[in-house]
């Protein structure tokens, strides 16, 4: 079955769950209008379904490859990508000064599921391209935001992501490219880089790279690092195209998945490059960029789990097996019924912590209000590893209600599993997530924490009369979240960092459950029906995590490197 | 890093988990001393990393391949398979009648994770011809013992197992293949087979394929089924080989992984085949070569995250990031710890659970005694479906420890997570063991499971004054699963069916628990480290699995296909 986008759940998510009301109701946003906001549901779901779903399975089947230095996609990638850049998607939630549309975050944060779910390869693209702009609305020169953003923001150029070489993967300071100044403004920038997604393609006139690297007598670490935008080929004036600059491809890398992504061997020799930001405060200037993507490969996790859910969905309806109740196919199944619940279950809650992050960053931007920058900071870890392992577990399953058939490359489901790995991996691996949520997004002593476990505990409240049992359940869990919370501020980063991956899976169980009960409250049989099934079977997993947690990390410093001989 | 061999661990836990001391007290065994025992293992770690291990890279870059008719093999693996076969290791635990040595299935077990470990797409195949060997002493007439048997156990000759056709999957009673009297006592064998693994391959001369048939007349659902012995090529006398039989591979299956695996289409067109046990017999026959085989699977499962934890292991002490302690690789940052002693523990509590359930088959045989009988019975299906989840499970760890590197295949990590995939399917998917376990291991009312728990129980108490809260967490683990068993045997087939899965993952966290108990108690402080770890961490998981079997299966029955739209 083609991939269909969920554009009613959105509606739902939105309306009844994560309250796009409030970003619907600030000044900036205003213009979100709830007729403006289905439309671009409804829009991004046709092109989806229709413009960019078919290049999935050809991305996978012809891959994207590099010949004679140029990188070549594969059939179809060409005219879906034209489809997002001329609908104007990369510039959804870009300034109107360089031709964006100024809508919020959190619509596009649906749209770049709908377009993951529909194709992830190509999805990666104009998402590189959003947090580019996003990097040079907020820290590039006037001439560089000129030149660059009405390029980017119509998709006729397209941006990327250089951090990583190869000593230098999540440990980001050891990186070793420079820039040296050429006295004009501009800075010869060397090194090699790697990991590049859309390094370079056939899709765009121009990519921009936004490359980190050290100036002279910089020091070590992060501190000494620096950003700069270096262009593929150096534009005259004001999007004119001019000669190329000093950089290469060197390699695509073989992949397990993403077959339609080119992945890059980056190679700058001396090529000319701009200062974004302060010498030296690239990482600033990078995190901005890096906090928006993060987002948005949480999404491209939802975006897959809810391809790979319906997938297995339709298989499950036709595939007859047994003595199965009703029709007789396997969907009727206790165990399939399982699996394909489960699915279904954690995509939601997937969803609807992405969309809260979302939220909360337009809630941010729209009100300047610290608290909600804190609860933007502190969700953004959380959506972009649990909707990415979400994206893995589903893709997984998916395979498992196919039985012999999912393992078959033919039948597609394998596809899915392949493609979202990586989504755990790249921006900033799922383990770095959960460093980042128990140190810096803990260094205010929990607060950001405390207010949202407030606030789902007084909206538990509201609920408990209709769904007594679902709701003493999950505020229960709130409050066992809180405290292990109060305990873990207080611990030292060692014990901190051990018990980092189950507090972030603790804290998305319990919001999980939050939003499912909220998504239940409205009556609607189905919702309630899966709200059940999370919070019965899924929920309970909190506790295993919340013992790990308190364990404090003496189980960890037990085990020495040797033990592992 | 090469694959090693873990003999001494596999040493430790013959002697110290799984009393394998039993089944050498026994007359059939008694030739099995220790000498014989270490012995086994030492030659058989030497094959799996000088013979085998090089070819596992050559299958996944050069897939094995049809050509016109011939499935011809990737490079290297005919060597490899004739080191197996010339060592007798297929013959292992076959009867000395037929040139086996045999040994006792545990010492089997042992040897299949070390194969599966260094190539799994390679041990497939001397696996499926040790399950029809099986199946042939157990069923088949003396004139096709005397015929097959040798061969197959010097493998020159190998087996298949033909259950599977595109309508009939997990449902075996579905099949449609017909076998007809030719009236000299074979039978003319008509019809389609698919994801036959090794169907045909340049590595044997013959190839014996048992095939699962409807006799005229014969009624609808397994019942009606019987069993076919039916060689490519026909034997005349006792190992000379005639004419070409009526059967061909139609085509090889583009698979997930295991690239040096063939799995094949194969078509039956009056095919001569002769009867093994009796007619209408054939599930009973078929399950022999099935209950072995799944016992083997998951010891594929344990074979496959050995090899991806010693591959992350050397990764995670060579790659150096950030500011970890000691040495500065990233084996000390406390998150890749907790994933790599995840891997460890895992790895650990799945072979000791295999090795229990060979030991139990050893029991069986030697002793001929119901209860060791029903025990092996019981962990059959625990062993197969728990050894392949953390085969996946752990395979997956393997490439986030690795991070980006994961993700391209040059690593090798990525080709674990591929291979292994499949162990959760084939051989009966790990949804169809849960099934098994909850409906027929259970229609003893739950005598084999109580009898278990029992044991494990008296034996935790024997260590609890050495490790008091560990013991505590297990037997209260054990004691708890006992009274969910006892309502779990009194409810109706729709909540077993809607609790399956969780009753054997609850079971298998039960086993690991006390193996990884037993483990610790003889005081190294490596074991000790690691069964902490797995009862800190590993073991809670236990309780929401027991939630979700408490459920009944309410949540499941709440939930119509309709809501999947």
């Amino acid at each position: 079955m083609p991939y269909r986008a969920p554009t009613s759940e959105l509606a739902h998510c939105l309306d009844d769950v994560v309250d796009f009301g409030q970003v619907q109701g600030t000044e900036r946003f205003g213009e979100a209008t709830q007729d403006v906001a289905l439309a671009i549901l409804d829009e991004a779901g046709k092109l989806a379904n229709d413009a960019i779903a078919p290049a999935q399975r050809q991305g996978d089947l012809h891959p994207v490859r590099l010949e004679n230095g140029v990188v070549r996609t594969s059939p179809g990638y060409i005219d879906a990508y034209r489809a997002i850049a001329e609908g104007g998607w990369v510039g959804l939630p870009a300034a109107s000064e360089y031709g964006g549309m100024g809508l919020p975050q959190t619509l596009n944060t649906a749209v770049t599921e709908f377009l993951s779910g529909a194709c992830l390869a190509l999805a990666i693209k104009p998402l590189l391209s959003q947090g580019q702009i996003e990097a040079l609305e907020a820290h590039a020169s006037e001439e560089l935001r000129a030149t660059y953003l009405p390029k980017l923001v119509a998709g006729t150029w397209s941006g990327t992501m250089n951090l990583t070489e190869p000593q230098a993967g999540s440990d980001v300071g050891a990186l070793r490219a420079t820039a040296e100044p050429k006295g004009d403004g501009s800075w010869a920038v060397t090194g090699q880089k790697i990991y590049i997604s859309w390094g370079d393609s056939d899709l765009v006139e121009n990519v921009c790279h936004l490359v980190l690297a050290r100036t002279p007598g910089a020091p070590a670490g992060t501190k000494g690092i620096s950003l700069f935008l270096v262009p593929k080929i150096l534009p005259i004036g004001h999007g004119a195209l001019g000669p190329a600059n000093n950089l290469k491809v060197v390699s695509l890398e073989e992949k397990l998945g993403l077959h339609g992504s080119p992945t890059a061997v980056m190679s700058y020799e001396g090529a000319s490059g701009w200062l974004v930001g302060e010498e030296m405060g690239g990482m600033a200037a990078m995190f901005t960029m890096m906090n928006s993507a993060r987002l948005g490969v949480g999404a491209q996790g939802v975006g897959v789990a809810e391809a790979a859910t319906q997938h297995a969905v339709a298989f499950a309806r036709e595939r007859r097996q047994g003595k199965a109740g009703g029709t007789g196919a396997i969907i009727e199944h206790p165990d399939v019924k399982r699996m394909l619940a489960t699915m279904k279950a954690e995509t939601f809650a997937a969803r609807s912590i992405a969309l809260a992050c979302a939220v909360a960053i337009d809630m941010g931007h729209a009100t300047e209000s610290e608290a909600w920058r804190a609860r933007a900071a502190l969700l953004t870890p959380i959506a972009k590893a649990f909707g990415t392992d979400v994206g893995c577990r589903v893709a997984d399953l998916g395979i498992q209600v196919h039985g012999g058939m999912g393992y078959v490359e033919e039948t597609g489901a394998a596809q899915f599993f392949r493609d979202v790995r990586v989504c755990a991996i790249y921006e900033g691996t799922n383990g770095i997530q959960a460093i980042d949520l128990v140190s810096r997004k803990l260094a205010d002593g929990g607060e950001a924490a405390y207010r949202l476990i407030d606030e789902i505990e007084a909206d538990v409240e509201k609920i408990r009369d209709v769904m007594p049992e679902a709701a003493q359940a999950v505020w229960g869990a709130a409050e066992t979240l809180r405290e292990v919370t109060e305990w873990l501020v207080e611990e030292k980063m060692e014990a901190r960092l051990s018990g980092a991956h189950s507090y972030l899976m603790a804290f998305a169980r319990v919001l999980g459950g939050w939003y499912h009960l909220k998504s239940a409250f409205g009556g609607d049989p189905a919702r309630r029906a899966v709200s059940d099934f999370y919070i019965g079977r899924l929920l309970p997993e909190h506790e295993a995590h919340i013992a790990a947690i308190r364990i404090g990390g003496a189980d960890l410093q037990a085990i020495t490197p040797d033990h592992f001989a």
